[in-house]
């Protein structure tokens, strides 16, 4: 696989592109450290973006790899993406930056944005794989502790690919960038570092935490 | 304006319709819990989704109050989404929830889903306010402690506004619900709580914290 993304007309950055990467392995960096991703399809005409939970597949069938997705059969947006162009976007927010002027305010963050056709996952060795992939993208080594999907349950779950191939990244980081007439101003400015991180676990279950929980705790 | 969103052939849940709230209250709380959204456009007949900092005005011009967003003058989207439909979507994951089978892992999580035709933002009043708006969103009173927009910045940036009337609203709370089978097998199962907390501070300018920085850091 190439280590580089190369840049389409849909992919290619209008906007502070020195905040981009070419670099497949911070596609792949975001991919895995956002817990969900925004997916965009179009209805009738107009966009849907709905909150999805993913996982990606570096050697996955598809170009770039393969970007799993999955959800209820019964759920609209599963079956209307196959065969369509959708849009997966990853954000992580990693700071609030604090300017002297309303204007220099900004964010540090990392982004993705991914196109692609989706494609239905039919075969069942790879959607069982994909299945695995999904719990295992939440806390890494969990499906080998589960049981196997039931054929019901497998009946239920429609899992749709897509293509790593076409995709842009973005990154802020650093202080404010005020213009040089707004720094003798006093006016406050900095960043503020956000995290993700977990609270108390809630057990339902009598017994130690297991080992692939525990290491997931260890990362938030 | 109504306390309730009624909902429209877009908005109606199709799936776990028990978790939806048809609340506006609920619609802007998770407005303004979320530091940014995902924003569809349709360009070319295809899906693009964007992340974007936001801000609600529920005594906004539009139906249901006002969201919103605004970025530079040059970036594309902001020129195609004045008159088509956008949808914004809000996500707070709020836990992750480790079920004894893979199928039943979920999350904790409220979102919104908002869709309207983009209204550009031409009033010079109601572009300030919304400005304003959005630097209060991310900390709450920083706008007046901030010099007034230059013309310069204000030519440069686009802002446009979403009417908060058409929306669905939707929420997962609780611990895993298994099967009644699996819950005999032994499988560890909990809940693992999410929140985003700020990191230490790191000032780009001498002197005290500001108050109202100092009251945004003890929510996060």
């Amino acid at each position: 696989m190439s280590k580089t993304l190369s840049s389409t007309q849909r992919t290619r950055l209008t906007r502070h592109r020195e905040r981009g990467s070419e670099d497949r392995s911070d596609l792949y960096a975001i991919i895995a450290e956002a817990l969900v991703c925004h997916v965009g399809i179009v209805r009738d005409g107009e966009p849907v973006v709905l909150p999805a939970i993913h996982a990606a597949d570096p050697d996955g069938p598809d170009e770039g790899g393969t970007l799993y997705l999955h959800g209820s059969v019964a759920a609209p947006w599963l079956l209307q993406a196959p065969g369509q162009t959708v849009c997966a976007t990853f954000t992580l927010v990693d700071a609030v930056v604090l300017a002297r002027a309303a204007f220099s305010h900004s964010m540090n963050y990392r982004s993705a944005v991914v196109y692609g056709a989706a494609r239905r996952v039919e075969d069942p060795a790879e959607r069982d794989h994909a299945l695995r992939l999904i719990v295992d993208h939440v806390v890494p080594g969990r499906s080998a502790t589960l049981r196997a999907n039931t054929r019901k349950e497998l009946v239920a779950t429609t899992v749709i690919a897509v293509a790593l191939a076409e995709a842009s990244v973005k990154a802020r980081t650093g202080g404010p960038k005020d213009e040089p007439e707004d720094l003798a101003a006093g006016t406050w400015a900095g960043v503020v570092p956000l995290t993700v991180r977990a609270g108390a676990v809630e057990p339902d279950q009598d017994g130690p935490i297991p080992d692939d929980v525990r290491h997931r705790l260890a990362d938030w």
